[in-house]
């Protein structure tokens, strides 16, 4: 197997997507359960949306052609055969010269094909109107299917489902989905001096903070996450829980052995779990260099740094993209759609070319302009992090940015 | 009560604003529960992060001022003491002329207040090493608290906890949190035409749309919405149902009724239910005109539109701020960044002035440049808010924008 070192962003997406399977379960689930999950498979439309002609204004329902040429001066005079009820049907169809009073979203008596804005119209009697603007046809009703139409497909599989789209499949009677289970995430911190959060830190210990910070990134991103705890920097005793977590999970993330010592336990064993095995060692990034991309049996596992804020941002870039869409973006255009905010840095920031930095900044609207502060301290303080509204992108062949420059950022 | 019409979103958020109470209730989570709630209270650290001076470098702990001069040529040598391990103290103190070998992440030993890099030394036997840098104090290390300091106000009360505070928080020992109970949104749907969507309509009848679209939304938001179903356009009924779910929940949304009658029903509940009643009717917006905005004993009721779209809009503008932040922006800036995104709109749109217009829009980029397309389609489809990723404002004071223009986007 070739090793490659210091990969950049996009050519570590590629080295492990040559190498994954990542796992495709279907679960049912009532639709207002299915929120933020990603289709299962392509979903045909049952029925045409609406299932009839409907008006979307209040007016009259007429034939076009009985309004051709009607002016302010010479009205078209049509007999008020009657008046639609909201959700009912009309039995009669509609003769030369019949017009329907018609409320919004009534349904159109059949040989009616416009609405005609009550604006336009003037009552004569209670039986006559004259309509003062023609109106084609077509004008001011929704045509059956032309929201959705029967048989089209409304969703392709992968799609990750919004609001809008809760809303587009009741509108399809579809009340059930099939989704995609979320993916399951293992969290195992590593390290001798990290110890859980909830346990007072002796001599030369820290809490562990990476567990919890993945878990939300995780979270948010749709995924199952499962803290897996803490493991000291001991070969065999990770190689047991590894294991263990590989034989259940989607997707392994070690975090944590910062030490050379300790990095190196954590490769031993991401090279000892199967094929293909660690695939690269560090990333041309910062933060995030000392990144390790592993796929085991289809399955990734990233070994990320140790600091906090490294961590994050590694799973932003690296770990993110396979929860939310099951898949890295397909090139550097999809890749920028990530970083959808642009701005203007407020610092000269200095960059080695060659290696992507993503910086922290907050963001602040001043006039008409987006405004990214560069968050100050010093790089592996989790604290910065809370500090930041986003996380803006120098790319790689830049060797900085000056104050002023406009800079591309991901909200966090 | 005075009653405004057609206010913009500024007038609108800010006519509510001066009669609303919304609820606060505490509720005491464990950490990893709090992800995308918002903090009771203010939240002070019980103590120092890092509680000790930490090396953020493989080397050596050292007294800067033992290294002072120190150069390649003539290098500082420095008795190597002792090595500190990972998770522990170290009993003794520094002495003149002594270092401690230190990895990552290390406690240095009393006395010693900077870490020199591996790299810039030379180890002449077990026992001595040779400086070739000096370092100066607080160089390659975190001083204790200077992530968290013991005592500061870490958050303040209502900040939205991401994956970032959770990890923040759980740096500083903190693991089980008071955040505010989510808002209960209740969600009922009116109209005579419409009917549940696991119904198959008859002649005239359409599916409920908003109802699930409301909910998607109030739950992406962080609230706890509640669907009440569908009440028909009668004043009793809608009354009844209405005082029952004022009574429990914390803001109600009422949608549908498209109708001229149909909203007249819903008005005229609104205006019985209590003190100060309908605030104002209509919003200089499109989509989202005929929206009725009212506060009954400080919670907000809203009369949203009958069009998917539409309702999904004035959520977005009037409800959301309440459900993530509890509040609405403070001033024009603060409501831009909801808008972060810029992009270049790429046909000509026209814009009545005085009216805010959102335009369902596309994203894509084009090599350095992010593109908004907006979605074409009769704007009553809810299938063009799936066909879009965000929403472009055109301002109140501008009567169009051509192809090319900056537009800011909500992404949706």
């Amino acid at each position: 197997m070739e090793l490659f070192n210091a990969l950049s962003v996009a050519e570590a997406c590629r080295v492990l997507d040559g190498h994954l399977r990542l796992s495709r379960r279907r679960i049912t689930v009532p639709l207002f359960k299915a929120l933020g999950c990603r289709l299962y498979e392509d979903v045909k439309a049952p029925e045409d949306v609406p299932g009839f002609s409907r008006s979307t204004m209040d007016g009259f329902a007429v034939r076009a052609r009985d309004t051709f040429g009607a002016s302010e001066s010479l009205p078209a005079y049509l007999d008020v055969a009657g008046e639609v009820l909201m959700g009912k049907g009309v039995d009669a169809a509609a003769g030369l010269g019949q017009a329907w009073r018609i409320p919004t979203g009534g349904m159109l008596p059949r040989g009616c094909d416009a609405v005609v804005m009550v604006e336009y119209t003037e009552e004569l009697d209670g039986r006559t109107i004259g309509v003062t603007r023609p109106v084609a046809p077509g004008d001011n009703i929704v045509a059956p299917g032309e929201d959705i139409s029967c048989g089209e497909i409304i969703y392709r599989g992968g799609r990750v489902i919004r609001p809008q789209e809760l809303g587009t499949l009741s509108a399809a009677g579809i009340t059930t989905v099939d989704v995609e289970d979320p993916l399951k995430v293992s969290i195992i911190s590593t390290g001798d001096e990290v110890v859980d959060p909830q346990i007072t830190p002796g001599p030369g210990q820290v809490r562990d903070v990476n567990s919890y910070a993945l878990y939300g990134l995780a979270a948010r991103a749709g995924a199952a996450p499962r803290l897996c705890g803490i493991v000291g920097d001991d070969y065999s005793l990770l190689r047991e829980v590894m294991e263990k977590e590989l034989a259940q999970a989607d997707i392994i993330l070690l975090s944590g052995g910062s030490s050379v010592g300790a990095r190196d336990v954590s490769a031993r064993v991401m090279e000892y779990l199967g094929q293909p095995g660690i695939l690269f060692h560090g990333m041309a990034i910062k933060p995030g260099k000392p990144t390790i991309g592993a796929v085991v049996n289809g399955k990734p596992v990233f070994g990320l740094p140790g600091h906090p804020v490294s961590a994050m941002v590694v799973f932003m870039l690296m770990v993110e993209p396979l929860l939310s869409r099951g898949k890295y973006p397909a090139d550097e255009e999809e890749f920028l759609l990530g970083f959808p905010v642009a701005a203007a840095i407020t610092r000269n920031l200095r960059s080695a070319a060659g290696r992507e930095d993503f910086i922290r900044v907050g963001l602040r609207q001043q006039g008409k302009n987006l405004m990214a502060d560069p968050v100050l301290g010093k790089s592996g303080l989790i604290s910065t992090m809370s500090r930041a509204d986003g996380l803006a992108r120098i790319p790689a062949d830049l060797e900085g940015v000056e104050a002023g420059d406009q800079v591309r950022v991901r909200i966090i």
